[in-house]
């Protein structure tokens, strides 16, 4: 039997696996990821949005700061990157336009607005017409939008591989097979068997498997992250050269109150997505998401007609209760999480690597203050027993 | 330089060129069929409706004569495939019901119905409550439809695969590169030389390129056939056992105008197709064509929103002037044609293999009776030749 001795063993080789990893091999610990094929997970689907003002949520403030946090890091994070592993991230600074079509959108992104505003944030109301002037390809019935500079894009399938070699680089061990089961001795994490067989001795693990690290074989049941998948059907267009630039930065719209983006990447691929399913682990393409998809994207930018559609797929978003995500130390020792970002994987993965250094490197295990409300024992029986 | 001598050189391998090649050989030619991919093309895309009598159209009563005659060879056709073979063709004599949604559509297929009954053909006019007993799937809204009982069906993709199979066990011998460019000698086509060099001398060359039959290189512009690319653009969905048998028998629709058909396999695959878009050589699929076919399905048969979308594909039909094939003799020596199928080419493959044999071993070279009117001759500078 094959055996691996590390540090830190990551569950899960997706962005936030990848991110977490590269961090703790900088600061000099011995790290291995076990994934049957890294760099791929949820990003691989996502359109990569770092949208944390346009996609402000009631009721969500406290996440609002850590999403406005990692966005911040984001300029310096993507530029760390490219100069460690020569590999270019598509971040583009890029801003993003939110518009709505009928009377209730308007009245819902005003709103917003006003709720952006109550909170600092910066964001400016745009007559239909000034919409139109920024994007000619909207549509006539476009009745205004928010114009929000700071929130921009990153290409996720492009981060994703340039987290890997960057982990790869810093000397993290890339196991290529999935978690069978954790191990644990004591009342202690130890680490985990592999489906090859390999058995991986661990003096942390970390549990950073999307909706999968809800379902991981071996880890006490009242110790199991409350995470579920929440399914998102995705579209990639091409924008022929003819029809460049097409759009020059993230249009969102509120179509008779669903919400559809399209994110115009350099290279001319253009993002349109995405449903946002409870339909279990369910990953097909349906005829009705793909339908909803482009009758709401087509009522927005009608040009999207003309161009080819190269590609349909599905991905599993990492929910939780409250939609942020579940961070750090867990009730079992030798147990961390990194999970549960749901629509904010991609937005939260700077942050998230920083904290998680944190956490893997300081005396106390705790997480840094600006990821304090984002303690994995903040839901369930765990929480119950620390807070008795 | 490679050689091969044949009697009968057939330029694509396709369902046309397939079965001309194999009824060539039955009929003790030596024949090659000369294809980069044999069993592709247009058949690869189509849906596998023998739609004789509800795609009737004004003006196309002799093109009705014999797709009647080709959907009346089928039952045995596929037989004498499958006994050749033991390969399935998925045909499936699951009739037609051909239905409309709004009162112009209603009128429209009340026109067709009259129309075929004053042909003689068999067609059944039926309510909407009694479309939907026969199809409990279709849409509240269906005002009435026609029942076909004699319109079936087939898997082009399967059809295509035992023809190959066909060819192969007769003897056709398979040249797997494309033609460069045909050889003419003394005002007669005596072969071609292929992509990867070989030389191919026949006796006679039959065209059967689909639409690109129209530029063959080494063909005299006044011999080209007129055949252009039609685009058509058609999606894959899959019924899952929970919800078969969906449809039980082929579904059309005209939807504000447009034509939607939905074809369901006995292997719950469910063909939804197709656009008709004169747009030259493109075979990109577009989020408008995508868009519109769902949008128009979906009224139609609104549960196809629950199933799986698993392939959207684009081809192009040969199509000709007057959308009927051109077959037999040109006017130039030694070169033949069985190509311009455009939306019949999978109901048309019987009778086309047949004529094409008469053709290809009666003394006259003269097609029989009930493939004359489809004379490669009778378009062109050719035609004005001969009749003058």
């Amino acid at each position: 039997m094959r055996t691996h001795n590390c540090d830190v063993l990551v569950v899960g080789g997706g962005i936030i696996g990848l991110v977490t990893a590269w961090r703790a091999a900088q600061r000099g610990l011995r790290t291995a990821v076990a994934d049957p094929a890294p760099g791929g997970g949820a990003a691989h689907v996502a359109a990569g949005m770092l949208a944390a003002v346009t996609e402000l949520q009631y009721g969500e403030q406290t996440l609002l700061d850590l999403n406005l946090a990692s966005a911040d890091r984001y300029p310096d994070f993507v530029a760390e990157l490219t100069a460690a592993t020569g590999l270019d991230t598509g971040y583009r600074p890029c801003g993003t336009l939110a518009v709505a079509l009928d009377a209730d959108d308007r009245a819902q992104l005003r709103d917003l607005h006003a709720f952006q505003t109550s909170l600092g944030l910066e964001a400016q109301w745009l007559s239909g017409r000034d919409c139109r002037r920024l994007e000619p390809m909207l549509a006539p019935g476009v009745r205004g939008g928010l114009r929000v500079d700071g929130d921009h894009q990153v290409d996720p399938r492009r981060l994703a591989a340039a987290l890997l070699r960057a982990a790869e680089l810093a000397g993290v061990a890339f196991l290529r097979s999935a978690v069978a089961r954790v191990e644990c001795a004591a009342d202690r994490l130890t680490g985990a068997v592999l489906a090859d067989g390999t058995s991986v001795a661990a003096g942390r693990t970390v549990l950073a498997a999307g909706c999968e690290s809800g379902r991981i074989a071996g880890i006490p049941p009242d110790v199991l992250p409350p995470v579920r998948p929440v399914k998102g059907q995705i579209l990639r267009l091409r924008v022929p050269p003819a029809h460049a630039p097409f759009l020059s930065r993230t249009v969102r719209a509120v179509v008779r109150g669903s919400h559809v983006y399209l994110v115009p990447r350099e290279n001319g691929e253009l993002v349109l997505g995405a449903t946002s399913e409870e339909s279990g682990w369910d990953t097909a393409v349906t005829a009705g998401g793909v339908y909803e998809l482009l009758r709401d994207a087509h009522d927005v930018v009608p040009g999207i007609t003309e161009l080819p559609l190269t590609e349909t797929l599905a991905g599993l978003r990492p929910a939780t209760p409250d939609n942020a995500p579940l961070l750090g130390r867990t009730a079992l020792d030798g147990l961390l999480l990194a999970t549960g970002h749901h629509r904010n994987g991609v937005l939260l993965t700077p942050v998230t690597g920083d904290a998680m250094a944190e956490v893997l490197t300081s005396d106390t295990g705790e997480l840094p203050p600006y990821a304090a409300a984002f303690g994995a024992l903040r839901f369930g029986p765990a929480r119950q027993e620390l807070t008795v």
